[in-house]
């Protein structure tokens, strides 16, 4: 169990995160993940934490990385199922995950997720029109 | 991490197994499940198992359980993303997993999935007209 499973559904991919992260294990994860969306030109990325009851600034550090690295790549990433304690947690610390969007369960970030790939191709129509 | 999450996709619930099974895990995952299938009314069971590199006869068992629990609440499973080394050893040990479907991957088992839904769908149909 080295590696975290990246599922592809759809034009999106969609990742649990079940087990205690360290730092090979998010470097793996990272990796395997930069991998796939060029590997299946995905445009959306979906991270769910809902059985994560802890997010210290490493997870938090690790997943605005993901992010970044997705953003780069042209596909959009959201975080799922946070537990309310944990956003309480975060809040209070003063981290409030900034540039990662978030979606009360896989359903509604999967709608998120269609929603801005749906308007980066009508962005993409515009631009294309215009050359 | 007690608990491995179940994810609401659609009619579906998809599971990812990516810790070593134990006894009390397979109890709640179960349980979890079943909750899960009676609260939302879901169709199909998708467990991915891609992670996994070892499945004993402990694990075998889980999944047949889980397909046969589903099954009396009226759901399908399909079992995906099993390596290729763990479907030679689970032939080799004489472990088919009998009565459980499987496919290669996620979205292949969810095509399955709304095959069986559908095909399910019409046999009420059918049996509806003939009242």
């Amino acid at each position: 169990m080295d590696r975290i499973p990246i599922l592809k559904v759809g034009d999106c991919l969609l990742v649990t995160i079940q087990v205690d992260m360290h730092d090979e294990l998010a470097m793996s994860l990272q990796e395997d993940l930069t991998m796939q969306i060029a590997k299946h030109a995905s445009r959306g990325v979906l991270i769910d934490i809902s059985s994560l009851e802890i997010v210290d600034s490493f997870i938090g550090r690790m997943l605005a990385n993901i992010a970044a690295m997705s953003r780069v790549l042209d596909a959009q990433t959201v975080v799922t199922g946070m537990q309310p304690a944990v956003a309480i947690t975060l809040v209070e610390l003063g981290m409030s995950l900034p540039g990662i969007r978030t979606a009360l369960n896989v359903e509604r970030g999967m709608e998120l997720l269609r929603e801005f790939i749906g308007r980066d191709a009508e962005a993409e129509d515009v631009d294309g029109a215009e050359e």
